[in-house]
């Protein structure tokens, strides 16, 4: 995630009554806020997979398919869910295979085409890697929130969370 | 921002008295809705800037000169204020260069080297493209809360920044 923040240091340019208005200083702490937790942790948990080898994305794959049914999904319906372009995923999915960590198989009889399978070394991988994450992800972000925290923000972001996969896909 | 969410569907590894404790339901839904909305958000937001041929991380950029003395910064700075890689940020500050949105310069008399400047069409492009921006923001995101639960999201957020901010670049 990116600090693609808003400018109020400057003079904002002229607007209308129609207009959006700018971000109050109170809004915008709250924005920066959001902006540089969602970087810095993606940067402080990828720094702390990179002794096993992963990428944070890689570990998201392994993650994914281990819930799946059989541990395998349509590299389409794997795509979706992880919110990436097909072609993305699929240079993501060779590197993995390289690794051994997943397998790309045709389903036969199946024309929607290929399935990403997790490797039992995947599966490994995901179960030795796991507690060292939850280390990470506690000590750098839920444990530092109160329960009442916890629930609070969940109550706010969870319809956030929802409006915005329902804009997904959407042109 | 990935959704590298942790796996408690299955058996977890057993798990000594010693070791952290894997996330509850709570924590999980949690740590799930921020991973989500931060990622889902970089998403709508992306697109949302497209029509302005700009990516989010240019748009950051922009931002970030224009908030700069002079409206330059050393890109060892730029790097850092970006939380980017200095080979990441040089191949972005080429293309945005090609665009005419930015300017690489040796600074006579600093050996410490290049600065980026934001040109006269940078600045301007940003002017022109952070009213939509704000809009997508507010839409998206922040009209989202109340002004409690902006607050209190603050309040949360701002000590975990903090924290995020004193590890990043420590061994």
């Amino acid at each position: 995630m990116d600090t693609h923040t808003i400018d109020t240091a400057d003079t904002p340019p002229s607007q209308s009554e129609e207009e959006t208005p700018w971000l109050t200083a109170r809004e915008q702490r709250m924005w920066r806020a959001h902006l540089e937790v969602a970087k810095l942790l993606e940067y402080q948990l990828s720094r702390e997979l990179q002794p096993h080898n992963l990428a944070i994305n890689d570990y998201e794959i392994l993650v994914v398919l281990s819930e799946a049914p059989d541990r395998r999904m349509r590299m389409t319906d794997l795509a979706t869910a992880t919110l990436q372009s097909k072609s993305r995923l699929s240079h993501q999915i060779t590197r993995m295979e390289t690794a051994g960590l997943v397998l790309r198989q045709e389903c036969p009889g199946d024309r929607r085409g290929l399935y990403a399978h997790l490797t039992e070394h995947g599966w490994e991988t995901m179960q030795r890697v796991a507690p060292d994450h939850v280390r990470s992800v506690r000590a750098h972000f839920i444990d530092r929130f109160t329960p009442e925290q916890l629930d609070a923000m969940y109550e706010a972001l969870a319809p956030i969370a929802d409006h915005l996969r329902g804009l997904r896909g959407k042109p």
